[in-house]
């Protein structure tokens, strides 16, 4: 019998630009070292809540040198990018239309997640209104009609609950969040890092 | 005439572990392309006052997780590191003693600076007692009489406090901070941002 290792927890909500970055990336580098990766969006307002947190752009200071990093971040991870108009946004219906596709078609999922990342960090498209989020999800292959009856079902909305408070059991206090084998990475610029963690180097 | 580039701007408080890690870099990265450094120690519990911050440490799960990143990253870059059992401690001795050794002599003060981080962070030793800092600053070849009088004046102290408020000013919210001809780096893994750009690579 071979040993298949466990895939790898990405945790992030739709609304980051650094999960944006990281899911971007964490795919392609898991795979080269023989890892799947198990996509967790989750709702960072319910963990921010938790924790008395907020998002980086509302600190004083930190939104304007955040607003410079991240464009200078995504050059220097060779990605386009514009912080959209609506930022942060709320991530509800993208997040229950992920869970309900998953479901059903895990690689359907996968691609609504990129495309639905994409939309927002890229064509600056409001992923916070239910109406884009059933385009895109048509865009990617979706029955729209279908999803836009389930994402209106408690059935699904308690899938993304579910989601964001198993994201807080397992310590998750940021977007991108990885966990390698119970080993935490906050942020898309420790990709160096579990880089070099998958390639057995610490 | 030939152009000589500015000073590169490197912000930190005596007290933080990645300002630490920065410190052991920086001066090399900044000379392989042709640059100088200068050491700008500053107090970072004025500049947390200021924006509603607080240390990571004391932030729910970031504490946890900041404890284990440390170490990683310290591992990453090839740093010896032991989080110190009074974290994080007052660090105005160590800055007064830094700034009037600095109006002395430069080169002493950035001995005095590399040292005081690394009798912290590598050997435990509590750089919040005036004692400790004295014992260091004898060590790296300051007159410990002088600086002992010194830093109990007035003067200095308005030194350490200027350079916290210069450090406001200038849009400083934490450590590491290093500001390169006006673009800001914020954190030790910055470090391959640094790099490139001062490559001239974005």
């Amino acid at each position: 019998m071979s040993t298949v290792a466990a895939p790898i927890d990405f945790w992030f909500d739709f609304s980051s630009p650094y999960g944006y970055f990281m899911s971007e990336k964490i795919d392609a580098l898991a795979a080269r070292h023989g890892r799947s990766v198990r996509w967790r969006p989750f709702l960072l307002g319910v963990v921010y809540k938790q924790i008395g947190s907020r998002p980086i752009t509302e600190v004083p200071l930190k939104g304007e040198y955040s607003r410079h990093d991240l464009y200078r971040s995504a050059r220097f991870l060779d990605l386009p990018f514009a912080l959209p108009q609506a930022f942060p946004v709320a991530t509800q219906a993208a997040g229950r239309a992920y869970y309900w596709l998953a479901a059903q078609d895990g690689a359907l999922a996968r691609r609504f997640a990129q495309a639905t990342y994409r939309a927002y960090f890229v064509e600056g498209r409001d992923i916070s209104q239910q109406a884009v989020v059933l385009e895109i999800a048509g865009e990617t292959g979706a029955d729209c009609a279908a999803l836009a009856e389930a994402i209106a079902t408690d059935a699904v909305k308690d899938m993304l609950k579910a989601a964001s408070a198993e994201a807080i059991a397992a310590g998750v206090f940021g977007s991108p969040y990885v966990i390698i084998d119970g080993e935490p990475f906050w942020g898309a610029d420790r990709l160096p890092q579990i880089e070099r963690w998958l390639a057995g180097g610490f």
